[in-house]
This record gives structure tokens, sequence and C-alpha cells, in this order.
């Protein structure tokens, strides 16, 4: 009989089909292939067909000019610009707010053809310091809500460019899910005087089918109550509500861990295409013992109906138990 | 500059781009074409590839036999059976409930290669009907207090088989995101002691400029702050919390909306896949002031991105004043 399990964070239901589990073949849709690009923006050499850089990783070069291992550029087409007053206004019974915000990307390499999990390990760890650096930037203009850190990569997943690049979203809202999520933790933390996410870490990491890896400052798992076959969450063991406050000690092994759940990916679903977005606590807001930065990765192997769009209510073809031992168990070559 | 707006319901912002617009034609995946298919489970003829029927339009013909106009059945791979107890668990931490529900699918006409706009006003009609006759005798079962009726069309929204059809899930919660409608809603109300679609259709039938298609019965509208291009609401002018209260003078107002809904869309999108839900308070609970059914049609248009998974917050690059436009005078052949 299929199973309904609820994320004990949020309170969403999610539909197990323990029946009729799908293995990662039945989910395969042909690899993502970063193709050649005679025009890439993102490739040295063209740096001026992109926005001035706000932030490079170089050896000694001017700035906008080649040499960078690591470039941030304003979005040529941002979904939100920095410039202008943030006005709310009326409009009948509706509200609305100028598009203020800011809206990066992030250039993780100067190779246009190799994807992310390809690169090596500093690569992963210099991007998420760029991460952390842009954050504290933009931190200091308290307009800015809140900062969503996210890859989406492969066409399916959403990505319109190949060479690999992450993005930042600045917004002057928080968004209605994370509030959802802060709210959701904080309840728990009402009720049990302790972080939902820290009981998470200590009770996969006892239980441990659903460890997908171990670092000594990382866990990645199978949620209890994922949504998508394969979702899994890189949760730091030590308890921290923002992300930018990560120890310099920490990078390496968050690194190491991103990158090889990306290879174990690439090995047991054949080069999905995925997204990874960083759940952290809204910038402007003090340190919280409710909630817990984490990182959710997402293979996209399915596609949402009508019926998880009229609801929020998903329906996951693979046990999570299962798709944490196909990864665990994934060797790599 | 872009502008953020917020759906007046559920307080969900969104980013509508107001500055580079994009048209129709910037969407055009393929039209969904129905394959023919020798083995097809919904063709007449086949009625023994299916589990028995419990509900069909016929001529006087046997059940599970040919004759029929509609024919609803149980999904042969459902995500929730009827058969079992409601047992709730816990498991450490974790919560756990069994899968007791129901999963029928309506197959809206026995012609294979027919899409539902396609097909006359009176199977539209008839499938309205089918679903509200299903809903009536589900709802005496007191496990299932959720009852969602959608539909799937294409391969991009989801939908597997080409036969038109559409679906039924029965649930023993009320999803997270129904509530959050239903809360919504109700929050409206204790300010404004008035249901805030009620305000809606009269605010959009007097603006006009987001009103796609009007009847006596329904107003079908862009929606103020639309998570995606062409997002349409199909909502009643007179409240009523549940859909199956509907009045049968009503019945053909809403199947030639629907229908017309349909092609227009056929003709702008040039047959996009899309997904409509029917929107309805939980079977379970008493006629609601607050809350009023209605239902929400996506074309399939974007692929949802880390962005949108990891916030709520969605990018639309359509004004929804823009898309009622097109839709508005889109001439039908």
């Amino acid at each position: 009989m299929p199973q309904l399990r609820k994320d004990p964070i949020t309170g969403r239901w999610v539909i197990i089909a323990t029946e009729r589990s799908r293995r990662p073949t039945d989910f395969l849709r042909g690899p993502v292939v970063i193709q050649a690009a005679k025009m890439c923006p993102f490739c040295p050499g063209h740096e001026d067909k992109t926005p001035p850089e706000v932030l490079a990783y170089r050896n000694g070069s001017q700035p906008n000019q080649p040499g960078w291992s690591l470039r941030v550029v304003p979005n040529k087409f941002p979904v939100l610009r920095v410039e202008g007053d943030l006005n709310r206004e009326g409009n009948g019974m509706y509200d609305s707010m100028s598009g203020v915000g800011a809206h990066e990307v992030f250039i993780e390499s100067p190779d246009h053809t190799v994807t992310l999990a390809e690169l090596p390990e500093k690569v992963v760890e210099d991007l998420f310091w760029a991460f952390r650096h842009r954050v504290i930037e933009l931190k200091k203009d308290s307009r800015l809500k809140y900062l969503l850190l996210f890859k989406n990569h492969g066409e399916a997943a959403g990505s319109s460019l190949g060479h690999s690049h992450s993005q930042l979203i600045a917004l002057p809202v928080v968004p209605k899910r994370v509030r959802e999520e802060l709210d959701g933790a904080q309840k728990y933390f009402e009720f049990k005087e302790r972080c939902v996410y820290c009981d998470i870490v200590r009770q996969e990491a006892s239980d441990g089918e659903r460890v997908v890896l171990e670092t000594d400052h990382f866990l990645a798992i199978a949620p209890y109550a994922p949504r998508f076959p394969f979702e899994t969450w890189v949760v730091p063991r030590r308890h921290a509500s923002h992300f930018e406050t990560i120890e310099a000690e920490s990078m390496p092994n968050l690194a190491w861990m991103m990158r090889m759940l990306l290879r174990k990916m690439d090995r047991v679903l054949e080069k999905p295409a995925y997204n990874f977005i960083v759940h952290t606590a809204p910038v402007q807001e003090a340190a919280q013992a409710h909630y817990h930065w984490h990182i959710e990765v997402i293979p996209k192997l399915t596609k949402v109906a009508g019926f998880e769009w009229g609801t929020g209510f998903y329906v996951n073809p693979t046990p999570p138990e299962e798709a944490a031992k196909y990864l665990r168990e994934a060797g790599l070559v």
C-alpha cells in the first residue's frame, strides 16, 4: 500500500509509492550535454558581453579581462534591478511593489564544456566562497530581505546557457515558501525547544538508512518525505541559521560533499538536469535558534503535473531509503 | 521596471516582467499531437483493459462493453486505494499514514484522436456532470477529506496517455496549498466581511482589462498576480464554496466557457499542453461564506526552475493584461 509521509518542518504530506518503486533507469531522460558555443558570453575573451563584474577570482589580471577562475556579473536580463525606489502601491483591491532587487550570475569556471560535478573540488569551494562574499556585500542594502542562491543545471531544470553557472536573486520580500519553512521550524521549536533540523541530523545519523554521505561537518540525506525521487539535502551538523556564517574550516568539507553528491547523481541517474537551492534565513534577521541552513538538491526526473500544482501534494515513486541506497553505493570512476 | 504583484488570496508575490513582455510566439513548444495507438486501454472494445467502470453514460448498452459516450474507471495504477484502514503511525520524529484514498480516470469520449477542446460542447458538459456525480458519491466516505478534480493534457503537462481523459484523486488529508487558499480567503473575509473571490469578480468585471470571457454565470479572467503566462481562472459569479453544488442551469454555461477558453488557447498558443484544476472546498466541510470554488487553467509554456522551487516566488514574463487581450481577441476558425 502506498504510504503518506509528513515533512516534519512544513507539514507537507507526500505519497511514497512503496509498492511499485521506480528504479533509476526508469527515469533516464538523456544526459545533459554541454554544447560548444561560438558566442558564449561567459567564456574568457567575451567579458564585454556581460555587465561589468562585481566579483572575480583572478591571478593579478585586470577586471573584465581574461585571466579569471570565477567571475560574478549582474544578469544582463535581470528579473529585478538594484536601481529605483521600493514603492508599494494599491490598485483597487490589489497590491503591487516596484521590482527592486538584484540578479547575479556566478560563472564557475572559464571552461565552457565542463560541468560543476566534473570540475575540481577547489572550483566548488570557490563557488561557495563567492556566494558568501556576495551575500555579505548585498545584505548591507536593507531593502533586500531575502537572498536566494541556486543553480539550474541543464535545460530541463530551467537553464538557458550551457556554460556552468549559478545564480543569486535578491528580493525585497521574504518569499512565501521560505516563510513557511521558517514558521514550521519555529512551531517545532516552540513545542520541543529543539531545532527540527538538529533533530533530523541526529535521527538520520543514528538510523543510517537515508544517509547518502557523511563528513565531519555535514550530512547528506534523502529526507523522510521527499517531493521528488532522489531529492537530497545537505545539512550542516552544527546549528546555524544563516549560510553566510559558515566557518572557513567547513568550506572544504561542503565542497567535497556537494561535488561527490553531484558525481554520484551523474553516475546513478546518467548526468541528469538538476537544481540546487541554498535554504537560509532572511539576511536582515538575527541568528535564529529554530532555523538551520541547508542545501536541497533536486534532480529533474519527473514532470510536475496538475495534481501537484493544485495541491502542493506530491507523489514520489521512489522511497527515499532506496534512493539513498543507490546513491550511497554508487561507485565512482 | 519589473513589477511585484501580490495575490490577494494567498499573499504569494510574483514578478511580472512588464519590460520585456513575451508574446505567445515566444513560448511555442510544438503542438500537442495525439498519436494513434493500437492498444489504447481507453478505446471502445478494450473495456476489459481497465478496472470495471464506476460510472458511464451509455445508450442502453451493458456495463464494461462498448456503446458509451463517457466512462469513469479506477486508475489501474492508482496513487491511492480505497481498501484498507486509515492508520497513523509515528517513526521516531516522523509521521506517516496508510495511503487510503481513490484515483479515478474520466475517459471523456470514445474517440481516441480528438482533444477536449475539439470535442462538442455536450462532451465538456458531460465531463463536469460526471465530476459532480463522482464527488457526491465519494464524499459519503468520511475518510476522504479532499477530492481533487483535474486534467493533464499533453506530455509536458504530465499526461502519459494520449486518449483524452481527466482525473479525480481522493485524499485522506486536506493538502497544504488548498488549506493555504482557504486560510487566505478566510483572513480576507474576517477583515472585509466579504468573499475575496466575489470582490475579484466585481473588480475584474468592472475593469475589464483582464477579462477573457464572460457569460451570465461565469467570468474567465487572467488573475492579477498569475504565476504563469496565460494562466486563466474560470470563476462562477454566484458565491458557492463547493463545486458539487453547481446548479443544472449553470452547466451549459460552464461547458461553453471551458471549451471556448481551451479553443482560444489552442489558437493563440498553438495547441499547448495544459493543466486544469478545480479548486473547491473540502468535501466534509459545510458551505463556507469565505471560499468560492473556481477552475484554474494553466498552459504549460515555461519550465519551472530552481528559483520557483526554492521560494514559491514566480517570475512571469507576460503581464496578465496582455495575456487576456491575446485570448479575448483570438478569433476562432
